[in-house]
């Protein structure tokens, strides 16, 4: 059991209504405010409206970013430094999904940064400032609110890089579940099959950590389980988003890692699949899952998948552990193609054999992925083909 | 479901020989240093040279109150304030249970105000301000470490009050599950019925809430139940004893509340019965709760007792909801008493009817506590009645 240093600040304003804290948050860091947002569907909902109305009320000065793509570029991150730099911004005012909020993570940072922000992807410089960075979410998924990660892509190299640095822990966020009904039922369902992964890739590891951060994983994963059907039928139940919303947060906030060594598996593969693809992650992520859970299981690994199948799926117990395990991957299985109704192989979403050599190379980076179990490049391959 | 605010910022270094991390943490806040203890445990387990030599390495100066006792007196909190008026001290290092924790949160607020800290405790003053605060825990229990409260006693009115000010929450913690080794069965037993408890208030709630914090609640139970007869066990179990600290902090830092109008039902009433006997509380605690969930059973709650049977404790659930709650208390009591082997009755503890009334009278503030089921004066009369 390994030591673990729990560090997560930042303040979250949970439920309906609670913008009207957002101004008195902004004006702590300043008085120039970078709004940064996607392709316009906070003006459809109203709440770009009611942003814009709590920063004139706090009597800050607006400036704005928008057109942050998912999968979001490089390109956005340095037109978001040059602004800051240019106008001298205090905080950054991230709206939307976890896309705008990765994106604008990377903004705060690299506006300590005189050069191209790829270069902080690629590690060239160290990151050891970062503006202020407020989120407002309004999709359930990758839980950037309360960590300190973002992903980059560059089409350009077709690389899509994720790294983490804790000055780019977001300050504050404000998390309103009524924000995600209008999340259409396949961005709902990626969100889910997103979050699953993110505890998944925790969960699954043989390093003997705290039993109790086990229980807390599982609780989580029963919650996605429970209510992702409940939000695909009825968009607009509160209790449904309110807890997908809250699990996604802290299936990935830092807190159910303890001190395992961390390692993960499907978000390596994915990222080369989206980087080429343009996918929607939570997409990839799913169709990966249960190829990647039936191709690690063995006689080792045998008794995390009972333990997952009895305290998640509530398969009997008194079945042969391996019965267990594969039961678990097919009600896994149905959960995310049947239940929540996505795409189940790389076919029917236009992937083939192409690129499979090279993405799997650069997963493992001409390595070893060291995850649940190690994976080298024709393990990724193989993988690959199962999801074909 | 109610909205909430998120805000748990304390930072925790988990598990051995973290405290190489001591200096800098403190030297963040400045160069004075009050250590606070209690009777000298901390010396025979060495941790205290530890933390000397600590702080001498990083340049700090050293000031010292010893002897607060479990239960900690409004005297220790005066004196301490004291101190900190008198030698300008920059921060404060609380070493050991949650009585010292509790009563240096005090201190750092009362240096602030002029009168005798007693009136913080009535609330006659605001408390706007607090001297930070790092801890160093040696007992798993009451969560002191991560949240914003703490409890004082008055001995000469016979009062224990408890309150919480968020200028109070830690800075940072240092949990070291080897600290804990030497803590004896009693209050090992203890320690997991205070923590326990903490759940158990929070999860008997009829109000609707998030179904993902109910079952973060279901498995810190499990965890103590798993964990607390192994610690007793062998006390130099790292696994239970790490998976109790770490549980019991979970348990009351807030996270579980979410939304939850919170009334506290047992909490109030031990408060009473520590205030004149002097108990253990968690040992008060334990006597009290599953006669608490005895008296508030009923058509209306048992859906929430048929919940936490089956979740929790595995029971059947095909038997009927109110055989399940009748069930999962005789579980509890059987946790507590004969698994933990606290002591079952106030009879056991030389505790008797006289001051029923009057304990009764001030845990209800002359009026009803409006817990899980709201009590009045002679609720709870009847209620330490059962205790007998």
């Amino acid at each position: 059991m390994n030591n673990f240093v729990y560090d997560i600040p930042t303040r979250v304003y949970f439920g309906e209504n609670q913008l009207g804290n957002l101004g008195a948050e902004l004006s702590k860091y300043g008085k120039k405010v970078l709004m940064t947002y996607g392709g316009g569907s906070i003006k459809k909902i109203g709440l770009y409206d009611k942003i814009v109305e709590e920063i004139q009320k706090a009597g800050l000065e607006l400036f704005e970013l928008s057109g942050i793509d998912p999968n979001p570029r490089v390109a956005s991150v340095n037109a978001g430094a040059d602004i800051c730099k240019k106008e001298d911004i205090d905080v950054l005012l991230a709206v939307g999904g976890g896309s705008v909020l990765d994106c604008t993570k990377y903004i705060g940072a690299a506006t300590y940064y005189d050069g191209d922000a790829w270069d902080i992807l690629l590690q060239k410089v160290p990151v050891d400032n970062c503006l202020p960075v407020i989120t407002v979410l309004t999709l359930a998924a990758t839980g950037s609110e309360m960590d300190a990660g973002g992903v980059i892509s560059n089409p350009e190299t077709k690389d899509k890089i994720g790294l983490v640095f804790p000055v780019m822990q977001p300050k504050v966020s404000f998390l309103d579940p009524t924000t995600t009904y209008t999340v259409n039922k396949f961005h709902t369902a990626c969100g889910a099959a997103d979050m699953l992964n993110h505890i998944l890739e925790v969960y699954f590891n043989m390093d003997q950590d705290l039993y109790m951060l086990d229980c807390v994983m599982e609780g989580l994963m029963k919650t996605i389980i429970k209510y992702a059907p409940v939000a695909l039928e009825e968009p607009d139940n509160y209790e449904a988003r309110a807890n997908l919303m809250w699990t996604s947060t802290w299936a990935i906030n830092g807190f159910v890692n303890g001190g395992k060594r961390q390692a993960w598996s499907c978000h390596p593969m994915e990222h080369e699949l989206s980087a080429i693809y343009d996918i929607t992650h939570g997409l990839g992520l799913a169709i990966l899952t249960p190829r990647w859970m039936e191709y690690t299981l063995n006689e080792t690994t045998v008794s995390k998948f009972y333990q997952f199948g009895t305290n998640v799926f509530g398969i009997d117990k008194n079945l042969a552990p391996m019965e267990v395990a594969k039961k678990s991957i097919e009600m896994i299985s149905d959960f995310l193609f049947s239940t929540l109704g996505l795409q189940s192989t790389f076919t029917e979403i236009g992937i083939d054999e192409t690129n499979f050599e090279i993405m799997a190379k650069k997963a493992c980076m001409d390595s070893v992925l060291p995850g649940f179990k190690p994976l080298n490049q024709q393990d990724i391959v193989n993988i690959f083909k199962m999801c074909l």
